[in-house]
């Protein structure tokens, strides 16, 4: 499987790497990013609904949405885009609002390969370590594996 | 001095704590981080000019500014505001132009004190520790402490 998922969590440090390759080019995958009608079709763990409130990727622009788990629990989450540019780069605020003014940035990089693939790295720097391993056990490896699965789907539309 | 700056930059972590308290009331520390015309009047180090294009504090707002130091040279600066709950909290990006796409996320706690004072708390989370590093060694410390000092005078009135 050459399109796996690989996650980096270094020990001590606030910060996850994850890197995953599609076969789609840039275009596509930011555009799977940008769109709130595709977003919604692959972010989150499977089982999951996403609904979006807004969600506006420019740069100085915001959005927020909910997911929500088949035992209708809401998870609820914000941010504001710091930059977004098309078919390379967003770096966006990441806010869980149930642990409030606790805010992550993400670095999105979408990098063309040949064949018309893309290379996503995504790098996030939480607030501290803590925060950072709550992330993890929270579940969010298989949920980040489930939606880039659906992702693929998305992108072979 | 009792309004001492504390600095808190722990080794091998992304990470910065300031601590820094003044003799006005949050409402007042407050107004002079959202205030334009007031920010340029003590942000940066002595002897910077600081023009402004825009300073737009609120949630989902965004700045974008330069220092002028005295040979001339420019360093411009910009960042989005995740949250800014008056009198209480500022949560911002930052970028320093110069090293673009490398983004900070800084926590502005604005903690009420006996005696009409304020403790300000800013926690920095740069993007990996060698970037912390960098922004210590560039003389962040002086500039910090210089512009609280210049801070201290407009409080003053």
């Amino acid at each position: 499987m050459s399109n796996a998922l690989r996650i980096d969590a270094p020990a001590g440090l606030p910060v996850v790497d994850m890197t995953r390759e599609f076969d789609a080019p840039p275009s596509a995958v930011y555009r799977a990013h940008r769109d709130p009608e595709l977003v919604t079709r692959w972010l989150g763990p499977d089982g999951y609904e996403m609904t979006v409130e807004v969600y506006d990727v420019r740069t100085g622009g915001r959005y927020r949405y909910s997911h929500h788990d088949p035992e209708g629990n809401v998870y609820r989450f914000n941010g504001v885009f710091h930059t977004a540019r098309e078919g390379e780069l967003i770096i966006q605020t990441f806010e869980y609002e149930a642990v409030p003014d606790v805010v992550a940035v993400e670095t999105l990089r979408f990098e063309a390969l040949e064949g018309g693939r893309t290379r996503l790295h995504t790098h996030s720097v939480h607030a501290d370590v803590a925060t950072r391993d709550a992330m993890i056990s929270s579940g969010m490896e298989r949920g980040v594996r489930e939606g880039y699965a659906r992702l693929d789907r998305v992108l072979a539309g």
